[in-house]
């Protein structure tokens, strides 16, 4: 299954008074893990939106196993791990640089139309969707 | 100049790791400022935002006086500095219990159609935005 | 078992461009619905971290059952479900004001001391929060 | 007057239902500029606070003038204005990939010690900061 890293390093803005980071930035974090491992997959989901295909969160959870904090270098690693013709799965990793996992979780997603509308993606894109997804990942 | 209150508590995901409120959230609550100024004008940006009327911010300048934290009770006081046909200028105090000014500021705004172009608003709305904004505040 | 209900509104700054709530925000009033039920419990979180008690989330998961749009109100029930001397879990249904259920979830806690160590609570605390915990739910 | 330069991509969560940024995201990239101008002076912030050194932000104003949107991705152009002993300003500008200037603003920020009290900035902090600061920016 093809995995896709995302490096990012935590924002001041991303802390809470606890000195660490807020919960709630994991997900955001998760979603810019998704963003980077479509526009590996040759489908940009900026593009997917402006072709009228959207792909919102419709379950989401998550495992806070050791906290990050301000400045810390984190990388994401993403994969879909289901996809059909209705929606898709994606599942996370955050690890830090000495390769802990901080945090894992997964969102579940349906495929809908600009008015919301629950809608089957078309063949092309879950085509190359899929080949991606199921592709060995290199090295 | 009519001067509308709202109240509100400091979330625990406002804060940072300094211990008190990350300061690009008191533009948030200038923003919810502005929304219940509206409301109590009569015309919730809501609705303008459904018809067709949108308020961008285009600036914005804000100082900070003391800090809040988690679970302190706030109060923002909102009011309309400027009113023309093609924007506006909102000014804010936001106010500890013991009515010490934490921050103050203000935002200047254009009016856009839902393409985000320049234009003017209608006389409807224009007066009765106005009558609000240079009426007396109660008591 | 007590179920504490709090109200609040969309900000503009939880929508996103899909024109509805950020879902990530849905984690923010899940933590606004403990807050408040902490409060009713009769032992504000503020106060327990003043005292050196930590209750930071190690697992949440959530369902996205219908969206939500900005300056829509909203209720946020919360109840606890369980209660250990090492950790406690908290649910929540958000409910539209026709009341319909819009996301439910969970978090999972461990309790810690101002350095992040797992600790016990204090047999004060956790009676007090057992006693309302398991109390009926008034009317 | 040295400048540096961070590149970021915009993040779902940082638009909003006009389909562009939420203009309260420019202040978290200017925090971003800050922290990467730190960075390349030699002086990481997070190390500045761990040596007890603050330097909370007392005031910004920010000019937006075109939007951004979801993706888009941008550079943030940082410069220190002013320093003395007692606090400094910084200066910023985002930009578009075709250069066009989308924002630009200044924060104000004083030093304070961890318990939030205004201090001087060391002789050896400030010598650094303000060699780096005075230096031609290369290129």
């Amino acid at each position: 299954m093809r995995v896709v890293r995302t490096d990012l390093r935590v924002r001041y803005s991303e802390t809470d008074q606890m000195g660490i980071v807020y919960h709630a930035n994991y997900l955001v974090w998760f979603e810019i893990g998704r963003t980077e491992w479509c526009r590996a997959a040759g489908y940009p989901y900026a593009d997917m939106e402006r072709a009228g295909f959207f792909i919102p969160v419709t379950r989401i959870e998550g495992t806070f196993r050791r906290s990050s904090s301000y400045d810390d270098p984190i990388a994401i690693f993403t994969r879909m791990e289901r996809l059909s013709s209705r929606g898709c799965t994606f599942a996370y990793d955050i690890l830090s640089p000495d390769g802990a996992v901080l945090a894992d979780g997964s969102t579940q997603h349906i495929f809908t139309d600009a008015q919301g509308r629950a809608c089957r993606g078309s063949d092309e894109i879950l085509g190359a969707l899929e080949r991606f997804r199921s592709a060995e990942s290199p090295g």
